[in-house]
């Protein structure tokens, strides 16, 4: 593969994270990470998701509180680190229905790095920066500002 | 044309529906279609356009309702089938003004199947589904969820 | 470097603007532009920046009424003009939170024309339209509807 396809399958992989997610799909989701992957959505005590494993075992539950998310992705940019290895920063707007029907808005970005495996590219680590939310009560990592 | 200009050139189609939507240029919208399209934004009476004549024929009043739109696509996702075919996932954000002041958004994702004509590439099969909306009483197709 | 290289970094330099901005640094935001450049965010007596130089000295206070900001950039659409100059429109939807704590959103769109320099591609021309907005006081240029 050439520089132009790792682009189009890491930006793919981004892709794939918000539709599974969407879709409710937690398995889907929990293949797109690497095995021992570390995933840090918020700067709380449940905010630390260690593994494929433990994401694969505690997605159905934390996704259980939402009737219906949409995850809008934009600002891709990607960094690589030889042939094997890639960064990423990208924009998410997610919009989010709880099961009690109320909505909640993230306007953030997610920092990530990305490992090639045999089974192709996968999210090795990722953090999630908020900019800022509505009705999500979290302790989220803030946006880096000058 | 190699897979690299399709891909640009229908990420093009997706972006030309909304901004030509967005200008409110209803005969520049349908063009965009192919002549015996299907576009079904939503699961009722009103909801389903069958054929690039109809468009050019309801878009203007459909589209009276509004003083203004603004329609940011995301997330697009191509996948080919053979050389004059294709499809795409986007997700859309859109935001409208009402002619009455009021204001509306969608979450959403159109799930499209392009053909390739002598003019270009054109948009086939159209299904808007829905995350969520503000302020809107239509009967939306929804996001399916496992 | 090739149309396709070209189309990258202006996508990049269009991103660059939103990440920088976004982390509140006025330097890097000002050189991403032309020594020469004019932005025109809006049509009133302060909506207009000349230079690089004025850009660089009002960005500071201009930005200081800003608790926090996301620019989630999409619809990029690029058209070359020669090898050294081009055009592009992209959407843009910004939420931005306030000093005194309350929020305000931009649903408008980037007309951009770029100058290739020997330091690489800079914003020569800006001007934002908007769609919608919320809790902001100036006088837009509109998006041109039919």
């Amino acid at each position: 593969m050439d520089e132009s396809s790792d682009r189009l399958a890491l930006t793919d992989l981004l892709l794939e994270y918000c539709r599974l997610l969407d879709e409710n799909d937690p398995d889907g989701v929990a293949e797109l990470f690497s095995e021992d992957c570390v995933v840090e959505l918020a700067d709380d005590p449940d905010g630390t998701t260690r593994g494929r494993e433990e994401m694969r075992r505690r997605l159905p539950e934390r996704y259980s509180r939402f009737a219906a998310t949409s995850h809008h992705l934009s600002n891709v940019q990607i960094e690589f680190e030889g042939s094997d290895r890639a960064r990423a920063l990208s924009y998410v707007y997610a919009w989010h229905r709880f099961a009690n029907g109320a909505e909640g808005e993230i306007w953030g970005r997610y920092q990530d790095l990305f490992q090639r495996t045999p089974q192709g590219w996968r999210i090795h680590r990722r953090r999630l920066r908020v900019a800022g939310a509505r009705n999500f009560d979290r302790r989220w990592y803030p946006v880096e500002r000058g």
